[in-house]
């Protein structure tokens, strides 16, 4: 009978052995051992992602950073998802007068609901900021907190882009994705710091990037606590809270996150703030620009473009020698 | 060889369970099977807390919650620390000014400042919230973040309660230590919402709660972000930014966590409206004050206390059915 009692340890030993390394993968026993970024093409871009990520996480690194200070912000519009010909919120705005017109014969006087209603851009963008800010205004108040949430839930399921007929959340970006999970599954923490609504992203970006609500800082309006038939609701303001935009990304940073990212992703000179914030931190850094370079696939722009304008963002990233990735030939594919 | 290839079948059967269960359990072969609230006295509170716990986490319970959507609110002063004989940060506003009293003479001259100086607390009080709003503001800005952070950390390291002579951070309840670790053994995300400033918890929390920066909600002063000889700083200005008590709670949670709490604990009428939000929601919650009923071993007050009233609450959370924990009764500890 000695021979099987050997066999019998030998087996135990062995599944033990597996098992416990099964457990230190967080209970993953199919962990893959494949590319974790495999929409992504080598090259200089890819393999600076790489040597962040290792050089935080090996225990034995001079830049290793502890779990819980692994904190890296992502930009959306541009970043994580597309923006032209103009922000997706901006889209959401639009339909939302179109969809709320009946209720106000008054728009027809105003030249700037007038002209959304006539589907006449061009006189829209000729409001600036200011009409921007007007249509948003309106649109993303005066109702509860409740509502607006499933008024977002119902457009993002629905309404389609007018160029590639998808669904905005088909055009998040699938290289981008596989990032965020890299990085996660690395023991970092992914936050999106964003110009957009936070109102506005909460609803669907749980489900879209696995980011939870409370992992999401942006603009927001005021909101005001009220009792309504012994219900308490939050009553939206047309009331400006926080831009979280330029110099707005750090302090939004500082007041929801509390720490100083290690790495942070952005597209726009609206980023660049966050960049150099994060930048100015003590240990190893990542600092990325995605460079919207490819007119075919997806948009070309930069400098000269008034949605996601990228000038001195682009020239401090070379001046600094921070990771420029070009969606052309660093990304395999787009959308997923 | 039948006999014993049947055994080697069972072991490793056996094991493959034990060890599915281990990992399932986040690889932790230890879990205890001992209670996890030891600090609790058996009793109404304690069984109300593991009722809700196990509803919400039993997924064959009608009352499942997903991780996801297991948000559970902490007010911080009166509720996981102590608050007399009066608020804790109130103390280090003080410390702070007779630390910074020396490049001061002109302090000498405003009778606020001299009350402070002479520890005339009668005087300091006298001049109600405008008078403590001047000393926070006065102590809490005109630096940047990080070296507040500084001042903060080794104030806490250092100062000493003038009751106990403990330090204020071995000051906090250890029956809520335990609690916090309960939920989030139970997959809920546990979060701090408090009146208190972010900026004067954060420094501390992570340490001593495990409640990470990100996860702290409290009232705020403006920052700014500037560049410093080529780096970039925010600086706190004396300016109020947002004041997360009463009907700031429900906003406070709304612009900060973005998702309704199913479990939120206060201990005054501050802390109302954070559980009245929190009873709105759709599923099960759990709605609980902690009541300073222990003269002895900490202090008794509620419905005439200058600092954490409890009267209005107290009504509301009898007329409920909200679980009130007697800390004399149901704590067989306070301090850790």
């Amino acid at each position: 009978m000695v021979y099987p009692s050997k066999k019998i340890q030998l087996a135990l030993g062995l599944i033990f052995i597996l098992f416990i390394s099964a457990c230190q993968n967080g209970g993953n026993f199919n962990k893959s051992v494949d590319d974790p970024l495999p929409s992504w093409n080598d090259g200089d871009s890819k393999q600076a992602i790489a040597e962040f990520v290792n050089a935080v996480t090996d225990l034995n690194s001079p830049d290793y950073v502890a779990p819980a200070d692994r904190i890296a912000t992502f930009d959306n519009d541009g970043t994580l998802w597309a923006e032209q010909p103009y922000y997706f919120q901006l889209q959401f705005a639009l339909d939302r007068v179109k969809a709320m017109s009946a209720g106000h014969p008054e728009w027809q006087k105003d030249p700037l609901f007038r002209a959304v209603l006539e589907n006449d851009m061009k006189t829209v963008l000729s409001f600036g900021k200011h009409g921007l800010l007007k249509l948003i205004m309106t649109t993303h108040a005066g109702m509860t907190t409740d509502e607006f949430s499933q008024i977002v839930k119902d457009w993002i399921r629905s309404a389609k882009h007018p160029k590639t007929n998808k669904l905005y959340t088909e055009m998040v970006y699938q290289p981008m994705l596989e990032l965020l999970d890299y990085l996660r599954q690395n023991g970092f923490k992914t936050f999106i710091v964003s110009g957009g609504g936070i109102d506005f992203m909460r609803p669907w970006v749980e489900e879209v990037y696995g980011i939870a609500p409370d992992q999401v800082v942006g603009s927001s309006g005021k909101v005001e606590f009220e009792m309504r038939d012994g219900q308490p609701v939050l009553i939206k303001l047309p009331e400006i809270n926080f831009i979280d935009d330029e110099e707005g990304k750090p302090v939004g940073i500082h007041q929801y996150i509390g720490k100083k990212p290690i790495a942070a992703f952005g597209n726009s000179d609206g980023d660049l703030q966050m960049l150099q914030w994060t930048a100015a931190g003590e240990g190893k850094s990542l600092l990325v620009y995605i460079h919207h370079t490819d007119a075919e696939r997806e948009w070309a722009y930069d400098r000269e473009s008034p949605i996601g304008r990228l000038d001195k963002g682009l020239d401090e990233a070379m001046e600094r020698g921070w990771t420029i990735v070009d969606m052309k030939n660093d990304w395999k594919s787009i959308y997923p």
